[in-house]
């Protein structure tokens, strides 16, 4: 058996594993179960038949993760850089949180997405588990350090054992970039600064159009009293409405009815609202509505909404938001304004590329006291920033650097090594980039196809003759121009290109 | 719990009290109080074990890890970034893997250590562990992709379920910064141009004095051979000699003798030769060793040595290196030179802050074809890094910057806030790092007072009267000169004084 077709069958074996396990957690039919069993058998015995002799080392990365080689990196960290620039004009600071928590930090924050939470082995200690997002550590953060006002941001991977759909850059491990703003402040300042925030990063990304959604859980809330549904199944109405950006309203009226039990003409009620969406002229509309004014949570969401936008204006995002009732936004603990960013450019279907809002009752359910410390945050989808910048550089055939090296230092002949070397050493004295090949007597065309390759702009050769004569060539890459220069001018000479390169690098 | 162990644990909780207590009144580290907080807590959980009523959240993060501050945090960064520019200037670039393995990628590499390493919980899927160095998923990472030649750097955290001394900068989970050169190349290339990248990164750290320290593992291997050790000890006598940099001599020589079970004359032999160190001299003296030179693994690593001393004379290290005999490093894998490096500056007493060395059959364990890629590499140690630093600018009274703000907004008359927003929005737009207080109607004094606790240069003072003239108040924090400005061209003058500050932020 080849190695791939070994790797494909563990792969399928892990799959038909998962199915079986599902099915028995809900209790399905057992016959079925028995034929799913029956399969995942099959597999067993196609790989035992291969299994005489030592067990084989599986070449590959966990499920759900990937390496970054170079290019990838240079992209990331090129990305990363402009969001951190943002972040910084905004005053933030930085902080930084184990990869993994007390596993009762983590438990009762994230519903039923609990189940995603990878746990570390008992052995003989605290039971931990990988952090599954960085909102929940900085809440803890927060309440442990007794810190009440703080504007950070966090860049770090976060763990979630999901069904990865890797091809559309959905992984187990990914990053997390968030911003947020902790603190006990006037209303909706610091909310409009997150909405500031990711318009200015989208905008420097220079990802084509996008649209920043806005919503309230107050709203929400009122909305939903409104329409009739019990007070009790208000989170769970709210995490079928998340799914509208993904399902039509169809289907999540089919959930609403079926799995959650509500009344269709309740649903439909829903369905009217959550269909809205528009600027400054919904406040008004939605204020007209007597039903929905009955309801105090509604009143006061809507308030909060009108002084959103108008601080939107002030920050000149009017074209870039829209009030969206059809927002809602998975995630329990959001007590206030709602955020999701999408990108609206052609052919992108990348979703959502930003999300956040306001978690006023977080921090304190770590605090003995329940003291509450106020925050309002965005989070960056980045992996799917990296996915669209990606596929837009392929498509333009670009590639990008990988290395900084400004200059080579080659040797024309063989045994050239030691000059080279005394040369190098001058040259990174001097702060310059500076590389070669660890060979002793490579071929100058390697050196030289080596440079083309990687994009370094410039390459000194040694030759006999010119050592000799104390002095070195200097040919600039991409014009293959060459001029020989006194070897005791070298690092001023280099210094002078690189200050004002004919062709720039 | 019997009345005894509780009055016991009261006793403890006591005392842990009293400790805390003295260190806060003596101002202590905070990191120091945060440890023995901790212990306190714990000893509290305990207790609290049996008490009545609901569980108690513990408010920690696990053991033997710890938060970081934005203070700490721009520290770290700031070191990373020395270190990252001189990887850059030797031509790196830089890659990433999961935080997470394959449990059966790490089985087998590390020895002895291996009780260290984390795993997960089986979760229904593979069997993970999180990586106990960069050094094991790099190799694993060669084999994998392929790849024959690379210089890279990774800076990443690593794991291992050691026993803390929190006080000694030593944690459970903490960054490496390795550099390392894969390749088939000619001997000893590479590996002077690690040191190199070594010296430079301590130099440019202003770290102090330092000496890196150099050895051969064949040369070892030939010694131990001359002295009459069986082959199957040298790894486990290895173990011992590396012993020697925290044990004297005699604690190493009885560990060969009674745990090792070797005779008393021959580790005597070997103590003659490991407290031997020296420069280039060293090598003739050696080599005018007939029992020694009949080894010819003893050989090749002289001779190995003599070529590396000379290209680090080359690269201008001679000041900076020793060749020093009793330098073995722990781990089983290096199969040519050993590098390590240590502060040597009064009163510093953290040891390593560098080390590494070549391995050339690591990727070869991950190849199905058993195909090697040599490898030689350094990793240094930044979290000793970090401590020296930080305990260096603490003695100094040091403050660092945690955000890069340039100007302030502040209002002098309540309710001015959306004129604040409305000069923010100009000035982000301008690029400008500006912030201003998240309440509507802050005191002046107390929007001064943050300036000058944050390091924020220039204030723009809001007031009706100036508004009104269309001008706003410009406000040098460090001299609190203060002048008008016309509203329009405040963009403008805060470049210009930027550009050139009075007082440099």
């Amino acid at each position: 058996m080849s190695d791939e077709t070994r790797t494909k069958l563990l792969d399928l074996i892990k799959d038909q594993g998962e199915v079986v396990r599902k099915l028995k957690a809900a209790k399905a039919e057992s016959a079925k179960i028995a034929e799913e069993v029956a399969k995942l058998l099959d597999l067993k015995a196609q790989l035992g038949d291969e299994n005489a002799g030592p067990q084989k080392l599986i070449l590959k990365t966990p499920k759900g993760t990937r390496d970054y080689n170079p290019e990838q990196m240079a992209l990331r960290l090129g990305v990363l850089e402009k969001i951190v620039a943002i972040f910084k004009r905004h005053g933030a600071e930085t902080i930084d949180t184990p990869i993994f928590e007390l596993k009762e930090v983590l438990t009762g924050k994230y519903g039923e997405d609990s189940k995603l939470i990878y746990d570390l082995k008992d052995q003989g200690g605290e039971i931990l588990a990988l952090r599954y997002d960085l909102t929940v550590p900085f809440a803890r953060y927060l309440a442990m350090g007794k810190v009440s006002t703080i504007k950070r941001y966090h860049i770090a991977k976060v763990y979630r054992r999901d069904n990865p759909a890797m091809t559309k850059g959905r992984y187990r491990e990914f990053y997390q970039c968030d911003f947020d703003i902790a603190g006990q402040y006037d209303p909706m300042i610091p909310d409009a600064e997150c909405v500031r925030v990711v318009s200015e990063a989208l905008t420097s990304l220079d990802l084509g159009p996008y649209v920043i959604k806005l919503n309230h859980r107050s709203l929400l809330d009122g909305i939903f009293a409104a329409c009739g549904v019990p007070q009790e199944k208000f989170r769970s109405i709210c995490s079928a409405v998340d799914k509208l950006d993904k399902s039509p309203w169809e289907e999540v009226r089919k959930e609403m009815i079926e799995e959650k039990q509500l009344d269709g003409d309740i649903a439909d009620k829903i369905g009217s609202y959550v269909s809205k969406k528009g600027g400054i002229e919904l406040i008004e509309q939605l204020r007209s509505d007597a039903i929905l004014m009955n309801q105090p949570a509604a009143v006061s969401g809507l308030d909060s909404m009108a002084l959103l936008l108008k601080y939107c204006e002030i920050y000149k995002l009017s074209d870039k938001i829209v009030f969206d009732l059809s927002l809602a936004r998975g995630l329990d603990y959001y007590t206030g304004v709602i955020y999701e960013a999408i990108l609206t450019g052609d052919g992108i279907g990348v979703g959502s590329v930003a999300g956040g809002g306001r978690y006023d009752n977080l921090v304190g359910m770590f605090d003995s006291k329940k003291k509450q410390v106020p925050c309002v945050g965005v989070s960056l989808g980045v992996e799917r920033i990296f996915s669209v910048i990606e596929s837009k550089l392929a498509n333009k055939g670009q590639k990008i650097r990988t290395a900084e090296v400004e200059v080579f230092v080659a040797s024309a002949q063989k045994n050239l090594h030691e000059q080279r070397m005394g040369v190098l050493s001058e040259l990174w004295e001097a702060g310059l980039k500076a590389e070669q090949s660890y060979k002793k007597s490579p071929k100058l065309l390697a050196q030289l196809q080596h440079c083309e390759d990687s994009g370094i702009p410039l390459v000194v050769i040694l030759g006999e003759g010119e050592l000799a004569r104390g002095e070195v060539t200097l040919r600039e890459v991409a014009t293959r121009a060459e001029r020989a220069v006194p070897r005791a001018n070298l690092v001023e000479e280099i210094r002078k290109w690189l200050s004002n390169p004919v062709s720039p690098p």
